[in-house]
């Protein structure tokens, strides 16, 4: 299923603008399922031609109706089938044999219902692979495209009036929460531009229709609804071109908990899981990941204000000072501000405020605001007011119970506003009931002005769709030597992969017998680290398998006695100890970098090392490669940072040698990427500034090639 | 404002059960605020006696009208009265010349608009306390009890039919908020039994109303929003009684945050007290915390339930998989279970799902179990089974886009389930736009079953409302003779304190100058720690001011170096060098108590120690005095808990020792916490099991005697 540039285009022209549709399985009776993608069709006024296929009926509905797909004359390019499970193969078949691009197979009785099912799904894919001839489905709820007034669908949510000009589109899995989605937008006033539910995903799934979606001048921002994402290249692919095409998606996750469980129950190390990579790839290309249908909705609705969003400085205007205040408080929750406006938006504000209202921010402009004859005009200047200030990036408008007349008074206040065309966009959060503001939020919803249900909705969005810090994404290069050599099983792999990162590592020698010791230390400087060596043991520290400090005239007894204990725990593979002098001290931190081989970029770590690391789990990371700034910039996302950076008084650690670090193990990571493994250096003992940083202990796991333990 | 045992039934009674109401400056013209009241309290059939007092009228809307509350042949218990600021105090004063009990004032205009109002605002107080009437505003709403069909208010949010039968009370500041909460609540299915909204409390706040709310019988749940609550001592007291009658608070705070609490300064000039203060307060007496509008909404439909919520495990129903699992996820993420059904349910439910469907759990029916003939005898039995398991210990419904005839269906089938009685909560989500599904939700409304807006709204109720683990707290006594010690501004004050603790503390010995030196350390085991003594310094380490292992025959050195430092750092109160032995090794943790002295309870804390501290900022804090379990419990709560435990093979430290140390400090604490206070240990080394623990360092702030440091 690889797309060439111009297959996603064509592919959008397919899905979305068909000029005839073809409804297999069509019925005029009532409202059921059958008979719904004609209705809302016509309902929603299709230009193009449509084409009841159905051998038990003449016409339906004053339409012609044929018996099959080859009695239509002049062709079809998109079919809605709604015949069963069963028949659905024989359908495709004749779609193909007549020209049609796209089908639509809404059946469910595919692989959600076992073998058989599966059989039968794999059938329509092969017929589609044959013939060319795609697939959406099956088990799904089907395609709309609002603006092309193309709806083939037969989700109920549709049965309502839509404009499509949001410049928002939705593409989903699960056709009940596709149909839920539609709804629930429309609800909080933004109307969908396009919408496509997948469902079992036979031939064609989400992050493809995303890609065709992005390609519609129409659309500005893709919601995408997901079960599971297993393709990581392709949807590193599609998060890529939509960065490229200046469009925005939003990603609502279905099953996290279950995969961070799996990713959790491998390894230590694998406190970074797939899930890990999805959320990195997405924070690389600028994806925005939501956790609910609500969530999604709301970035969405932010989304498609009509101005874009600069910044995260608020102006609150509010006639509850207490709402006021807790949209404040959510605001420094979620790392937004509401900064004072300027001095000459408060004079100019203080002419149209009661005084015993406020004009800093939030402006409070009282309940009297509302019952004044010139109340519409003043509020529309108090926001463009608001707007217009330096200060601020976009304002909220919150409302509380305003309802009524005057609730309809505002919304056309407000949409005239938005009509004029403020540079900065107005959010909305009415804290009345949908049942006693029905008439204005449908006046805000023709305007497009979308409305939050709570000040928190609001802060928690805003945070997610706030632009982070600019930083001009350099061009990383991999290193493909350090990824050799990391994937070489040979013995000198570690020798080699650290001469390719230039970092430096304590290197051990390894005693295989007592008596081997002396020749060891003598002449190197003391004291020293001995540690077991034996593949089989990981956490040599839990059974007393490391010795720190130990001087050189004891290094003949401890290992003795760390043989003993080898003994004593059964390590059958037990090869020695490793003896190696004592590091520098420093602060250790530990670096890591895995990769899943899916096609997700490989994740680069770091975090405070040695035994806090799991106590505390005070990680970042991110998607590989990173240059030695965007180190810098992941080191800062520690809480210990500050530990680095020279915390009261202490000597500041030498940051330059750990963002090296971390910045060559990724590159390395990102050459590497396409198979699956594990490297860790833990831990990285950082010296003081200008004394570098010394690898103290290193974990790899490659596959196939089996575990391999090198300390 | 004390309140004996009784007086808070009796305020419940003066407040929210008058037998006769006048309504002073009532008019029966249109829709205005001045003809509310009447018309709300007709129309919501209040039984006891209305009189509208206006000299302009003989009677209004048939009811006969007086020219003054004198006039009133048979008393009045409760006054309305909707005049303006100024006239206002003569108001109170004839009311309470007739003997009325509380006088509702919605007029603003009076504190929130400067020195004339505040003036004006103190003289209501002033007559209410003089004459013991009671005085709900000014700048409020007014009171609502929906069972007594009292309606003292003026929100149009009043204006729809109630029916109060959730048990669910409210109370809060803002005016504007309060109408919003009532209809929200109204709209989420919650209909509250009582509403009251305090506005400016002058006489009357909306501490001693929930106090007063929470002595009536058909009152199980208090929402309280608050814009600042000063008197940590009445807030714990109605916690307090709330517990013991086995009635639940819930709090909404705004101002929380830095940036609202200057808001909320300029607002009302209410502060919140010392927030962690209100937030151990809230933890230790069972007062649930939530922080939006929506939130408190939620968790007080979900303690509405009919029957008790008793753990965290839920069964989840849905026709919609992808919803399921993503309310699975929110589980998770909020410390819930979805455990697996018992092998009879499933066996059970086996019978009732499609083939196709789930009978584990989430139990997913698939949509096509709304659309067979016995649809809904079905879903109510497949509740039953689900709510009948004993792995579950409530149930949620996921509904998609079941709209229309369908929904209502739904609905009754709910409703008659929810009156036959499950004996377990069934929660409802349900993922479609209120328009569409405006009846079902009436008739859910009507049988008290709420529905949550989001899979996410629903698991961050339920994790506020499950119950925590059942502990006995047990009576902990204050510690009086530690409190003197530390409130005392002894020379040998923290000698007493730590002797009264029973907490071994390093001493450190005075070296004043260089010559002290030798006698100090000759015969004592080193090596020492040496630190600059200066009661300006509070930092010791930023400046180099601290030595550690100092062998005794370098001891003269480094007091000179220290006191060369001393010297470079224009430090004029440097004493000399405190000199001690250098502590045994362990964990460094800190150990706190604050009191602000406001009536809150003092706190005690507990955190990694040492620099850590403060860069990790991992740190539990709780309501004093507590116990040693109760310390453990505290302890086990830190992310570094581990490290004390025997992380990875270490040796445990002496848990008990520190243990004994936070509750030995606690109780200090509370025995002082009448008065403003700091007191930091830091750090407690924590040695091994057996060893013990050490003040190294201590910190101590009284009020209003200087800063003070001993080290």
């Amino acid at each position: 299923m690889s797309l060439n540039d111009d297959e996603p285009a064509s592919l959008y022209r397919a899905l979305f603008r068909p000029e005839s549709v073809a409804i297999v399985g069509a019925s005029g009776r009532g409202v059921g399922v059958t008979a719904r993608p004609l209705r809302f069709l016509r309902q929603h006024r299709f230009a193009g031609r449509i084409h009841p296929v159905n051998p038990r009926y003449d016409e339906i509905d004053g339409i012609p109706c044929f018996p099959d797909l080859a009695s239509i004359p002049d062709g079809v390019d998109t079919v809605l089938s709604l015949v069963p499970a069963a028949q659905t193969a024989q359908i495709v078949q004749e779609a193909a044999a007549v020209g049609a691009r796209v089908v639509v197979v809404f059946a469910s009785g595919f692989a959600e219902v076992g073998e058989e099912g599966r059989r039968m799904q794999a059938e329509l894919d092969a017929i589609a692979r044959r013939t060319g001839v795609r697939i959406v489905g099956p088990n799904c709820q089907g395609l709309i495209h609002v603006r092309n007034q193309f709806f083939g669908t037969f989700t109920n949510a549709a049965d309502r009036e839509m404009h499509g000009t949001s410049g928002v589109a939705y593409v989903g899995q699960s056709g009940a929460v596709g149909g839920s989605m539609l709804d629930l937008a429309a609800e909080m006033g933004l109307s969908l531009t396009a919408w496509a539910s997948t469902g079992n995903q036979a031939n064609l799934d989400l992050v493809e229709v995303a890609e065709a979606m992005i390609t519609d001048d129409q659309i500005k921002v893709v919601l995408m609804y997901a079960e599971g994402i297993a393709d990581g290249a392709r949807f590193v692919r599609l998060a890529r071109r939509a960065a490229q095409a200046g469009k925005r998606l939003v990603l609502l996750r279905s099953g996290r908990s279950s995969t961070g469980k799996l990713a959790a129950a491998s390894h230590t190390g694998a406190m970074l899981g797939d899930d890990l990579a999805l959320v990195a790839a997405a924070e690389r290309y600028g994806v925005i990941l939501v956790g609910d249908v609500n969530e999604l909705l709301s970035v969405g609705a932010a989304l498609a204000a009509p101005a874009p969003l600069r910044g995260s400085r608020l102006g609150v205007i509010t006639a509850s000072g207490g709402a006021g205040i807790l949209l404040t408080d959510h605001a420094e929750d979620n790392g937004l501000e509401v900064p004072p406006l300027g001095e000459g938006t408060t004079t100019q504000l203080a002419a149209l405020v009661p005084a015993f209202g406020a004009v800093a921010n939030p402006v409070d402009i009282t309940a009297q605001a509302f019952s004044t004859p010139t109340a519409m005009q003043d509020l529309a200047e108090i926001c463009r007011l608001t707007a217009a200030d330096e200060a601020v990036d976009s304002v909220a408008f919150i409302l509380t119970m305003v309802i009524g007349q005057r609730a309809l008074d505002v919304a056309q206040m407000l949409a005239a506003l938005a009509r004029d065309g403020l540079d900065k966009p107005l959010w909305i959060v009415w804290l009345a009931s949908r049942e006693q503001t029905a008439d204005a939020r449908a006046v805000l919803r023709e305007a497009g002005i979308p409305v939050f249900a709570s000040v928190g909705d609001l802060a928690r969005t805003l945070a997610r769709v706030v632009p982070g810090p600019t930083r001009a994404v350099a061009d990383v290069a991999d290193d493909p030597e350090a990824a050799a050599a990391l994937l070489a099983d040979t013995p000198d792999r570690l020798d080699k992969i650290f001469s390719a990162l230039a970092v430096d590592r304590a290197s051990p020698v390894l005693a295989a017998r007592g008596a081997d010791v002396a020749a060891i230390v003598s002449g190197r400087p003391g004291p020293f680290a001995m540690k077991i060596n034996a593949p089989s043991l990981t956490h040599k520290s839990d059974i007393g398998g490391v010795r720190l400090d130990v001087a050189p005239e004891q290094a003949e007894t401890v290992f003795a006695e760390l043989a003993a204990i080898a003994d004593q725990h059964g390590i059958t593979d037990f090869a020695g100890v490793d003896i190696e002098p004592m590091a520098r001290p420093g602060l250790e931190l530990i670096v890591g970098a895995t990769s899943s081989g899916d096609g997700y970029p490989a994740i680069v770590s770091v975090g405070l090392g040695g035994t806090a690391t799991e106590v505390l789990a005070d990680v970042a990371a991110t998607a590989a490669p990173i240059d030695a700034a965007q180190a810098t910039d992941l080191l800062r996302r520690l809480k210990s940072w500050p530990l680095l950076d020279g915390f009261r008084g202490r000597p500041p650690a030498d940051v330059a040698a750990v963002t090296h670090a971390v910045s060559a193990v990724s590159r390395m990571a990102a050459a590497a990427s396409g198979h699956r493994f594990e490297f860790e250096i833990n831990p990285l003992i950082v010296h003081a500034a200008g004394e570098g940083a010394t690898a103290a202990d290193v974990l790899v796991h490659t596959a196939p090639a089996p575990d391999e333990r090198d300390s």
